[in-house]
């Protein structure tokens, strides 16, 4: 069923899943705040700076006004910087009257109050939500756009409006779409993969290679499925496309920001620079910040968090750091893999 | 404690582990069949067609007779192509009186047998066996041989013999030695990760981009932990150094044999050019079919395997086989990702 669409925030995951969403069949406005590049989504088809080279299919509509772009739609894909959805959504909730879907495809955990990016929607919806369904999974911009095939999974606390958004973006020749109903590993997963890409940025900046990245990796995995269980999440999630999946497309490719600001910083630049420098959003940096303070709270350990924290906010040194992770005493590998799980009964 | 330690197989893995093993102060006789190589490791102290640019430490010595090799060593790395096992063995009971301990360092399960090497090694040796470790893990010999900083795992029936052997290869410069009870898994996951890295080079020849890769990755470690699982591993063990981590590396590398097999694969060359041009063992070829093979006795789903197994045996195109990946009918991630463990309290 073909259906009109908003997407809120035009870079190049925003206007990525517009490009899915106007292939199949569906009307899109996709809004963003600067005024001249709307102009040159509605004039030259392109967005040039996130995406380019890629030319935007006759169904998307870019919209520079946000009440104008919301007005009569019931489905938004929420697609901004996590540190801008709550004052992005109070602008929303300004122009809305009746409860609409929000699809959130940003991946984060706020700083201090821990919050997930879908708590933080449905704090500040309210009535005005009618449900939250998560997008997300090893899904590069540049290659959607470019209609490469790729796999995501979407999630929500209610499964009938997760399977209403899998069929809005599903299609046969590039996009599929599973579903999932651990919302609470789903998110983590997304959100905590970027600081393990922070840090192997950082490993192959110092030329560390092929072999310690994996090692790293491996133990990244375990450290953030630890924290994910601690807080709720099914173990199994972080085996999947929303774990190890788009951990390995982060941490391995150069399309992802976060593993090219840990190499920057691997390569002896300030995080002042390296933030700068990128013009766009280094998710990992605040989610960070969020998972430090969560792992203190909740007494579960995070070695390569921990490090990395002491990197971006302490001045800590990369190589430093980076040596720290080698150098601990000889021990037994499934000592850590077991505390991956929660329940008492596997911990043989 | 410094020990006299013999490696036979003079490929690039025997030599860089003789490399660690040198690095840690233990002489180390380096068995080869090819006398021109081996003459060229005692004079020219290089390794030319192995390890490119790298010069051998001098603890390292040549030898082309076997028996020799062999005389008066309590500790022998093995490191010959799995096809070659059995013959080696043989010859090696030949020549000695005293049981030995084994460390077998080459990857693959044996078609028809279905025998892991831990267990060919046993058949092979009979009395003449003292233990047998295996060791494995994310760790491509060029990166060891340069003395960037890896990770691997031991395992063997009896863990004492293991900790002798993580002894003897941990240093605290660049090699780190983990030690994990699950021998079949740590077996299998070595064995099976390259049947998905061969699959990972085809997409990535076919130009299918690292969304692609990573979801193919993502299913690929589901499935060999379900047949690793049916064969008796610890399904954690997959999620550790030698199943992820190892996995990893084999695919995302291009130091890969298995990966650069696939990528020719998908470029439309045909396997016999493909195996010919490499000069060096492809073990994923065998493991593939010994691995289609153990699927179908015991009724473990394996998709990947199983299309590797056509287009490498049975002449199907490399497209139509990664294509029909793609389009399996929009399902539950976690109807899939449940299968992996065996026990039914958690097939929630």
């Amino acid at each position: 069923m073909v259906e009109q669409i908003t997407v809120l925030g035009a870079g190049s995951w925003g206007t990525a899943l517009a490009i899915v969403l106007a292939d199949n069949g569906h009307q899109v406005r996709l809004w963003g705040h600067r005024a001249e590049q709307i102009e040159e989504i509605n004039t030259k088809r392109t967005n040039e700076k996130y995406l380019p080279g890629v030319r935007l299919p006759e169904k998307i509509a870019g919209y520079a006004d946000l009440c104008q772009a919301l007005d009569g739609v019931r489905t938004v894909v929420l697609a901004v910087p996590t540190k801008a959805i709550r004052e992005v959504l109070r602008k929303v909730c300004a122009c809305i009257r009746e409860p609409i879907t929000i699809v959130a495809v940003s991946k984060g955990i706020e700083p201090d109050t821990h919050k997930r990016v879908s708590e933080v929607i449905e704090e500040e919806m309210g009535k005005l939500l009618r449900d939250v369904v998560v997008l997300s999974g090893p899904s590069h911009a540049e290659e959607v756009s470019l209609r490469h095939p790729t796999t995501v999974t979407v999630s929500s606390k209610n499964m009938e409006a997760a399977e209403r958004i899998q069929d809005l973006f599903m299609n046969h020749q590039y996009f599929r779409v599973y579903t999932n109903p651990d919302l609470i590993g789903v998110e983590l997963g997304g959100a905590l993969k970027n600081i393990i890409a922070l840090a192997a940025g950082i490993t192959d900046g110092l030329g560390y290679g092929d072999n310690a990245k994996a090692a790293l990796m491996t133990r990244g995995l375990a450290e953030i499925a630890r924290l994910g269980c601690a807080l709720g999440a099914n173990p199994l999630t972080f085996s999947g496309l929303t774990g190890v999946g788009d951990l390995i497309v982060t941490c391995t490719s150069v399309h992802s920001r976060n593993w090219r600001a840990g190499h920057m910083l691997g390569k002896g630049k300030k995080l002042d620079e390296v933030l700068e420098s990128m013009g766009m959003v280094v998710e990992g940096v605040r989610t960070t910040k969020a998972a430090y303070q969560l792992s203190k709270k909740l007494g579960v350990k995070m070695p390569i968090t921990k490090v990395l924290y002491e990197v971006l906010f302490d001045g800590k040194d990369p190589k430093e750091a980076a040596d720290s992770l080698m150098s601990r005493v000889k021990t037994q590998e499934m000592d850590d893999l077991v505390n991956i799980l929660t329940e008492p009964q596997r911990e043989k």
